[in-house]
């Protein structure tokens, strides 16, 4: 009943003998806890955050729903925490994982850790821009098969790869072949509108900019679309926030390095999406 | 006619034979470019900023005045850079330098200083708060003179302090004795209102989160206000961007790090006018 899922872009695999993400029929999305403190901070962020009757329901859908933590038979009985499967009811998503912040490190870390996080940063985009795409998956409109690129060409990426990753998210072309332009055709239908990308990344700002009782450290975004109905239906685009294992309490300050970077993200997609209607014009 | 600035809460000053900065009388402030590419790289600041038609002018009034660079006499003859004198017309004022953003280094800098500059934002309020007290000299009403804490004390005030600093600020009770609960008698006319320091900050926050021309690496707000007639004609306070040594061209990305920042300094703002509001209505 329960399979590995088709779609997972970023974030921990089965390795080595330890179990991996899993999903079931009846859309729940089984997340192994991990071993150190890290588990047991993603469960304390899980159920403070269900209870926190100071988040505001519009704010409360931009995070996946938590039903608790359960030990899964055929994982070895590992405690996993069990969310809401984002992509059940997509059929041909595309989805790409957003590491935010301009610092993946906290002040309270090894310092063994802090200089791990800060190489890592400062060879993303990490530290010149805010965030950094960890991992993309997107479904080749001419191709009809899906496009992952490898994570570690993903690191090393550049300002100038981000711009280009973010208008493959969004293009109808062949997306393997390097040597055409992406035409960014999904851009606003994806990016764009009053349901679109854009619009949840600035709700979301609205809440950063007065939120102090949570830091995400370490955590991203996940922007996902429907490909198979994006003619007629729309995109169906949604913005989640996913990865808490390094979330710690505000203690009455803004969250200002996920602001910052969600500022900066903000302006990236804005970009997209007046460049791509000045060719509309054209 | 060149004399030592009377209120300077920050920066460098005269030492070990190296001229510090110096005022006229015509309202001018002269700047000692610093040797190293630090005094060039402002230098280049300024040129650009002042001939750059893309910055409007509603923000053009946060910077000091450029009068170009000069040798100065009787300081060996000393190349200095030429601003406006934003203390000129204060007679009694207060003023606080506050160093914006969560890092003060930047990608391109040499490894030893990235490792100073974390080791300082780690022990100040830079890292947590994504600002740092750098300086602050306040007249102290019931002593009739100025307080000016020492600049070490500042380096190792945390969270907390960093709030209690913000309402000694704008307290008219004597700032020195630590057993009194600052006032924050002047919060509302330094802090609030259409010309206070928050309504200053707020339109910075709108620029910043559309500006791609410049990275203002380890750049700071100073805020002034005037105490002789706070009572009659209002404080007249001034939030101006200072020191420009490490500002870097942003390649069309905002400056995440320093917008960040200036989001949390304007909560935190905004948490003592909030609470001064309350304090009144009891």
């Amino acid at each position: 009943m329960l399979k590995v899922p088709e779609h997972q872009v970023a974030g921990h695999i089965a390795k080595d003998g330890k179990p991996g993400p899993l999903v079931d029929d009846k859309g729940r999305f089984f997340k192994p806890l991990q071993g150190d403190s890290r588990g047991e901070i993603e469960v304390k962020f899980y159920e403070s955050f269900s209870s926190n009757t100071e988040v505001p329901d519009h704010i409360r859908r931009y995070f996946p729903v938590y039903h608790g933590t359960q030990a899964v038979e055929g994982s070895d009985g590992a405690a996993m925490i069990v969310l809401e499967n984002l992509l059940s009811k997509y059929s041909k998503p595309s989805v790409m994982d957003v590491k935010m912040g301009s610092r993946t490190w906290y002040p309270e870390a090894s310092e063994e850790y802090i200089q791990k996080c800060l190489r890592k940063d400062a060879r993303s985009t990490t530290v010149s821009s805010g965030f950094r795409i960890s991992g993309f998956e997107v479904y080749d409109h001419k191709e009809l098969s899906f496009w992952k690129p490898d994570r570690k060409l993903l690191n090393g990426i550049k300002v100038d790869g981000a711009r280009l990753a973010l208008r493959k998210f969004v293009s109808s072309n062949t997306l393997s072949d390097t040597s055409s332009k992406p035409d960014s055709a999904f851009a606003s239908s994806v990016y764009g509108g009053s349901r679109g990308v854009l619009t949840q990344l600035l709700e979301l700002k609205t809440w950063f900019e007065n939120q102090t009782f949570y830091h995400f450290n370490s955590c991203s975004i996940l922007i996902i679309y429907e490909n198979e109905s994006i003619h007629e239906d729309g995109a169906r685009a949604q913005v989640k926030l996913v990865d808490f294992a390094h979330v710690h309490d505000g203690n009455g300050v803004i969250d200002h390095n996920f602001l910052g970077g969600l500022c900066s993200f903000i302006n990236f997609v804005r970009d997209i999406l007046q460049s791509s209607d000045e060719s509309t014009d054209n």
